[in-house]
């Protein structure tokens, strides 16, 4: 079952159900009218969901043709946003871009941060910054949206926390990292809104592909239009999405609704840009410019500016897209 | 105008008008079903609160009793929680304390921390922890809900941005500040679910004592009866509000309903505890036992253990406490 959340004027947006091919809708308000609602009440709301999504599939409801920009992000302001970091090699190569005092890799137990998450980004929004002249990145990943978590909840239990997947943009001011980090308080300024995919799926849309501890599948992340990365999802990820929730309800309950991403998608090779058409490359700037930096000495690829395109997609073993597509422009405010 | 959010099976509560006394109430969910939804659309509801709420204190409403214990935190779930440290006497002594590596004060910009905010805890809730052998602390702060701020935004707009006021316990666990900070990714485990008042209050019913800028006025905090601090709100605080969210929006938008934490409210001194009646003492328990360490050469005086109990007040210049009181126990999780 995929899901979206329609604009509507309202903060919260619409709930509606998405056809598998992602080309028509229904809505859903009946139902529940938000995805917040739905998932607050997920086990009562599931089975008709489910009920309008095989009508919408099967063509006995005709829905209305569905545009990814018509979409808010999933939960256009969540109650809970946190971001982990399960792919090793993000983790360092970006250590040694920004010359991190503590290289010692976290290899034990994931590190996590807390993310602002009252203004998410749409799909198809443009990514506004106070100025490009911040080392604009942007940051490829998965992302789980999940039922509530007991503290302390052991990995048998948080597999079963996964409501749905989608995908994530979390934007990344380079310039203002080591600011943030200086200031001993983590992550703030250097990590504005982030961005979702279009639509929300259920695991079981992934087949086999979703083991209930990863993902398989490719996540492909193009700059105005040339491919920058194409990182396997199930590859190089340390830490499993069971473990990774596990460890962020350490010392508290998580609610309903609390997103989980996974960190920048990354696999360990030793290319540079441009990659080849079936090279792996980078899902962020900053880890190709340290790995040219490495090779060659020198970093080539430009963070972004104003008018850059950032394109993001999920593509399955079977070469689909399931859950479409991020495409945003960075802007800078007025 | 004082509002509550009244425990009715839902996760975010209903909203209530609540007495200048703090002894009645009123639903006032008619007008907007929660705060949250309060806050979405503020200027509408604001006339019908503020006349709902002259009624109560007039007795033209006679209102039900209120006590503290129906109410669930003011947002019991929050799209954001930022977490600032206005007060450089608390950033000083628990620095000192965890013999941080950046020892420089952030005196030029503040500094603040995303914090979780999907299980925010109601002001007489117990505060759970996973055990107590992690150097478990209260922290007592003031906080203010906003308006919805525009990235960027200046002092001079910013300041129209606070809706209401109330107080706050930001649990903190110190054993695990100093893992949190290595992973270089800022605060998560060591700061679990912060607890807020019984009610907020709109700026104008603190009268004078609220300048636009700070509110004056005293924080009291006691550990099993016994006073632990009472510094003043508006004294050494070096950023005010205005300073704080405009601060808070440099790289991206505030939603309505962002809550924005003071820090830990601290006044210079140099005792150590127990403190005279008019002393000024600490409000957190680490801030505490440096002061002892300093000055006796021994720290004193004990972390939280379960069966502890903190309570918070805030006291207006004519010695009443406007804001109630939180008053919580700690207890070990099953």
């Amino acid at each position: 079952m995929k899901l979206a959340t329609l604009r509507n004027g309202a903060p919260d947006g619409q709930l509606a159900v998405v056809s598998k091919d992602l080309k028509r809708f229904t809505q859903a308000s009946a139902i529940a009218p938000t995805l917040q609602s739905a998932l607050d009440q997920w086990d009562a709301v599931l089975p008709k969901l489910q009920t309008l999504s095989a009508q919408l599939n099967s063509g006995d409801i005709a829905g209305k043709p569905f545009d990814a920009s018509m979409a808010m992000a999933p939960l256009p302001r969540a109650f809970q946003w946190i971001d982990a970091s399960a792919y090793m090699s993000h983790l360092e190569r970006v250590r040694s871009a920004s010359g991190s005092k503590d290289e010692e890799l976290q290899a034990e137990r994931p590190i996590m941060y807390q993310g602002g998450s009252d203004t998410l980004l749409a799909a198809h929004d443009d990514v506004v910054v106070p100025s490009d002249d911040l080392a604009v990145d942007f940051e490829a990943e998965m992302a789980v949206i999940l039922g509530p978590v007991a503290m302390g909840s052991g990995i048998e239990h948080t597999q079963d926390a996964v409501r749905l997947i989608t995908i994530c943009n979390d934007v990344s001011l380079r310039r203002l990292v080591a600011d943030d980090l200086q200031g001993g308080f983590g992550f703030f300024h250097a990590k504005p809104s982030s961005s979702f995919g279009p639509v929300v799926a259920t695991p079981d849309e992934f087949g086999e592909a979703w083991d209930g501890k990863r993902l398989g599948g490719k996540l492909q992340s193009r700059v105005n239009g040339v491919m920058l990365g194409q990182p396997r999802t199930e590859v190089d990820m340390l830490f499993n999405y069971p473990q990774l929730i596990a460890e962020a309800a350490r010392t508290r309950s998580l609610g309903a609704g609390t997103i989980l991403g996974s960190g920048t998608v990354a696999n360990t090779h030793d290319e540079v840009l441009p990659i080849g058409t079936d090279g792996i490359g980078f899902s962020c700037i900053v880890e190709a410019r340290t790995a040219e930096k490495q090779k060659t000495g020198k970093a080539v690829t430009q963070f972004l500016r104003a008018g850059d395109e950032v394109a993001i997609q999920f593509v399955a073993v079977d070469g689909s897209t399931p859950l479409g597509e991020i495409k945003q422009t960075i802007q800078i405010a007025d």
